[in-house]
């Protein structure tokens, strides 16, 4: 944590691929859009090409899907992010397509502030080898996957997000959100993750071990 | 309604334009997103020209955004949508940036089986004539200029979303997650939205009187 600071962090990369989950992006995204209407915030969406990436996974070619532009590819992304975001989705999947994320993961979380994930995208964080010895969770109806792709992580069944040093990881798609706002309170203070809770018109889960999708982990 | 049916709606269409936000289309969509791997479904991104579309407000440049990659302008919007989905954001107060918008929702309404709303973009439907005499709410914070719009519809400040005839307005950013889990019940079943809502790991709200921000529209 080369760059670890006391000042809350300004600058934000999201790790794109093939196949991610909308939500899972734009849960946590929507949450700094509005933030960065009130504070100054870099956001680099990084991915293979500069070409706009589909959420349809290349295995389930019948599903609708939309494209996001990128900013940037894994090889040009700015040198001093502090955030970075990892979505899940069916993409996670394709060990070959999103082998450029686990590979970017595993460079730059050295030189990270803080590492978030959302869903399956712990499984990328996973395989990048960062969550070594450390307690996460993921999507819980495809838990038994996630955890079969690294032994040595204390995979956690019963959590909406977890937090261990500076990695945080969430359940499944829609606790993205809940997770970034926990994340801005702990960064940027409790009257800003409710003003912003508010303005979105969210209902937080505030408490990390509140998971009512915990059955679904088996 | 020439096209009414009963069977469930499969032809979806997002009406895009510069500053909507986020959440208010990835929210809604990503459940279709889902609900397309088990349902044949179609979802056209329109917007006034091919180019990407950025979440980012004319009036607000220092904020961060995403640019999405439309699929059809104003001009050459597949002829049998059968649902509209319009979403609100900053850039529903550019009168001028969004007046294709509103020419479309005005022009296309007659033929949809289904207009749904989110956040801000009643504004757009009032301006289009659409919810004259009808039941309608909007974002609660922004309420007052909401309704400032249009003085023949029926505002209403205390719900999460809100359903007259086959018009869907939803309250504030995440509430257009509610009123898209309430549609698909709807349409769709209530055991298909109660699966696409566990794989989604979302708490739905399914009371659309059960209004947490009403204090907000004053």
């Amino acid at each position: 944590m080369a760059s670890q600071s006391s000042l809350p962090p300004q600058n934000y990369g999201v790790a794109l691929f093939e196949g991610f989950q909308a939500l899972d992006v734009f849960g946590p995204v929507d949450v700094l859009n509005l933030l960065s209407a009130t504070r100054t915030l870099k956001l680099s969406l990084i991915a293979p090409t500069l070409d706009p990436v589909t959420t349809v996974p290349a295995a389930r070619p019948t599903m609708i899907g939309q494209r996001i532009v990128p900013t940037h590819t894994y090889e040009t992304a700015p040198d001093d992010l502090e955030v970075l975001l990892v979505p899940g989705g069916f993409g996670t999947r394709d060990l070959e397509r999103t082998q450029p994320v686990v590979d970017f993961i595993k460079a730059r979380y050295p030189k990270l502030r803080f590492l978030l994930t959302v869903c399956t995208g712990s499984a990328l964080a996973a395989r990048a080898g960062v969550l070594d010895g450390k307690e996460a969770t993921s999507n819980k109806a495809s838990f038994e996957w996630v955890a079969s792709q690294r032994a040595w992580v204390k995979w956690q069944r019963e959590a909406r997000w977890v937090v261990d040093g500076n990695i945080w990881t969430s359940s499944g798609i829609s606790a993205g959100i809940d997770q970034i706002f926990a994340f801005i309170e702990a960064q940027y203070g409790e009257d800003v993750a409710e003003a912003l809770a508010k303005q979105s018109e969210y209902v937080r889960n505030k408490d990390p071990k509140n998971d009512p999708f915990k059955a679904l982990a088996g």
